[in-house]
């Protein structure tokens, strides 16, 4: 049961109509005129409403469902329980994404300037953009149209934010040029100067950090995570990556496209990923390395060389994802080989 | 040496109340009259303040203590300096803990909506609450009474927060349930949309985050951490639960009662905890687990796996806690052998 | 190329005053009276900029360039293209960091309190302090001259900031002594209530924690940062130290003077650091602990017992860092013995 205090319902829909949102096609009898009203997972939904099966773990819950309609794959269409409408599709959670949103479409800011704001008067702000109460704008900031900044969130002198970017609220900006389509959410602080100073006996010297933080098109940042700014570079968040909860980006690190960096992963300073990588949760990468397009670190796991594209790898230090599961097998035997001589 | 900048002194007491307060009894030849005025560490302690022993590795500071009161388990008793009247309980550390919030009673916020919140008209607040300056309350917020709302914390539309709870500065929080009596810590995060979207070649596709975050009562969340709301299902803390610092807890993520997250640790997605669970710092759990009641994650670990009730496990990929000590035995076997190899 | 929305470029400068800037001697030829009017990488400098040379593994970067001027150790010289004027000194980063910063100086904040600041009277701001927007300082507040409180920070009760330090946007202090020329990021929490309590079949118990936070003179702490009020004695942030994002520190923990703690690592309760320790990202320390002065943490480390001055460790639990590269080998040894067994 989706609650109505937060989420605001759309349609209803025809089956029809869902399975073109979906990229799906009916399958074997589904009257394309049926109404649905909603979305609901197998277990929990009834016949007015659309499901889904993703994972083939609950391919029993997918035979008992009484949904009204569910997205599924072809091969598992058999299993349907009789009254069960299906959408046939060969990514059904990427149907169900569609599909949902359709429902539940994200609420768009509408403009608004709240009297509490404080906007300076050199900062330029696009038409349709919504100012939320006790934000603050400063100098030169130019904000395009139809983004949103959240309550009490600040932007600092000379922030640069493209269309249609959500900031959350309690966000701190500054040195950076934000893209299209974003969205950093609560407390997320971007844009403050690297960890860099230089050894003294005398007390450490700060370095200025001369650079800025550059994030492109459809990024998301979540709650609570830091971005530095370059020392000099820039760091560089490429398009379309996914940056989760309490995530640190050092200064000069450079994300290439579609880059997943699951909650409390850390990437240090100067460091370069390529295109897709994933950095699963709480996974480190040491400063000045090179990891290829499509590499994948385990959670917890600790980077300390550079990485060819596409491998996959665990452990600290990190080493092939396949090999550390044999040594995990090899300290199971040693384990095992210890307790039976008794010790 | 409490500074009373920071905390203010009730009392005194005596020592007959001091007793009743504590839970314990007096020790042989205490005057139940004696008047105590604060509280202090054993090595600091005068005639005129009441101190505890817990941990028996301070039992020679408590032999040379000049408190003038001391709140102990029996057995120790005997070790007592002459000077020093005994409150004598099994569990001492609780019974400072009473103590101590009786000189020191959490200050009452007092009635107060400062005139730079901002309170959206449809909002509830009930009375005696405290809202302070800049916070901003959003439309059809229900505030119970007794409710103390820190600077510049935002409270998004729709939230409900129960009665006697603590919200810090620069919280956020929003598609949320908050219970009684819970203190949410500055800089909190609750109610993000969880890290939830399909892989598509074109792009990631995001998955609509239908569900909330209900905090049971009695909770106490630490700064700057971090929880998402479900994804369909709710994200649930349950009652009692103590997060600490930095946590992060991804979407769908069930903790039952008394659960404890030191700082840095975290839960992904729809992991559900039982009771009593204990994740020490910078421990991780992977999804989709179950982790049994009044498990103990030690810190750093990495569970991949269910656990059972009750085990304890160190080590990445976690292991029962005994095995990870031989493990380390191995290892240092290992190096000793291979020091004398002459390698 | 610096960003002018962002940085104020200040000189230009003759290589004469900047040698006596950067504590450096003329190289051979070098003329004094050369101007140059500005900092950049050895790759991207042209004739009017000065660039500098510290790691050995950019020599050939060093060889090409087209910098004006370069800061380079005396044994390096040689290499030096035939148009750069050398600027000799055995600190070239450290010369590097005086240069950049008299051609960028830090902005002086400027005397300003900002009409949205919520400022109580019975708070004392020195002269030439700027109060940004939505700032809140609360009652029996000190502020030094020539501090900085950025946008939307709350200053909780009875703190006390000294001269010259700057405190971040959304961030949250309470319950703290902070030192001179301080600099306290955007999103730190300074002094909250520490994690304890006594445990209780019939619920945890908190322990009122009675202590502060005391930060000395020229310590920075990251974006996100956490420090928790000690519990009875105080928590300390030794002079000089340098704290990265997203850290934790636990009541009552002490750090000696220039302590370095990278982003993501954590030290818990009551454990105390000597002077000048290193932890590396991802560290954690446990409670209870003494770390010897000039101690070094390794990345993602564990730290179990107490350690020595001026040991390097490395691995979870730690060990010598030369017995941990040990051990690494070992562990590769055995995959290559398992491999070739044909398993």
């Amino acid at each position: 049961m989706v609650d109505p205090r937060f989420f605001r319902l759309a349609g209803p829909y025809r089956l029809g109509e869902l399975a073109d949102i979906a990229g799906a096609s009916l399958g074997a009898g589904a009257d394309p005129d049926r109404v649905l009203t909603g979305v609901a997972p197998l277990d929990e939904a009834g016949p007015g409403e659309v499901s889904f099966l993703d994972n083939r773990r609950y391919v029993d819950s997918f035979a008992a469902t009484k949904a009204g309609a569910c997205i599924v794959a072809p091969e598992l269409a058999k299993k349907a329980p009789a009254g069960t409408a299906l959408l046939l599709t060969d990514k059904p959670y990427r149907g169900y994404a569609l599909v949902a949103r359709a429902f539940y479409p994200e609420p768009s800011p509408g403009e608004e300037r709240h009297p509490t704001a404080v906007v300076d008067p050199t900062a330029r702000i696009g038409t349709g953009c919504r100012i939320e109460a006790g934000a603050v704008i400063a100098a030169r900031v130019e904000i395009a149209p139809h983004c949103s900044i959240g309550s009490n969130a600040v932007i600092d002198e000379g922030v640069v934010i493209g269309e249609g970017t959500v900031i959350g609220p309690n966000a701190s900006l500054s040195h950076c040029i934000i893209g299209r389509r974003c969205r950093l959410h609560a407390g997320v602080c971007i844009g403050n100067r690297g960890f860099g100073f230089a050894m003294d006996p005398d007390g450490y010297v700060d370095v200025p950090q001369l650079g800025r933080v550059i994030v492109e098109d459809d990024v998301e940042i979540g709650a609570n995570s830091t971005v530095d700014r370059g020392a000099g570079p820039d760091t560089v968040i490429g398009a379309g990556s996914k940056i989760d909860n309490l995530v640190q980006l050092g200064h000069n690190v450079r994300l290439g496209r579609g880059c997943v960096l699951v909650s409390q992963s850390g990437i240090a300073g100067s460091t370069r990923l390529g295109d897709y990588v994933v950095a699963a949760a709480q996974a480190g990468v040491a400063g000045h390395l090179t990891i290829g397009t499509g590499a994948h670190l385990a959670a917890k796991c600790g980077i300390m060389r550079d990485m060819p594209p596409g491998q996959r790898v665990a452990g600290i230090p990190a080493m092939p994802i396949k090999e550390f599961f044999r040594l995990c097998t090899i300290w199971q035997r040693q384990l095992k080989a210890r307790g039976k001589s008794g010790e």
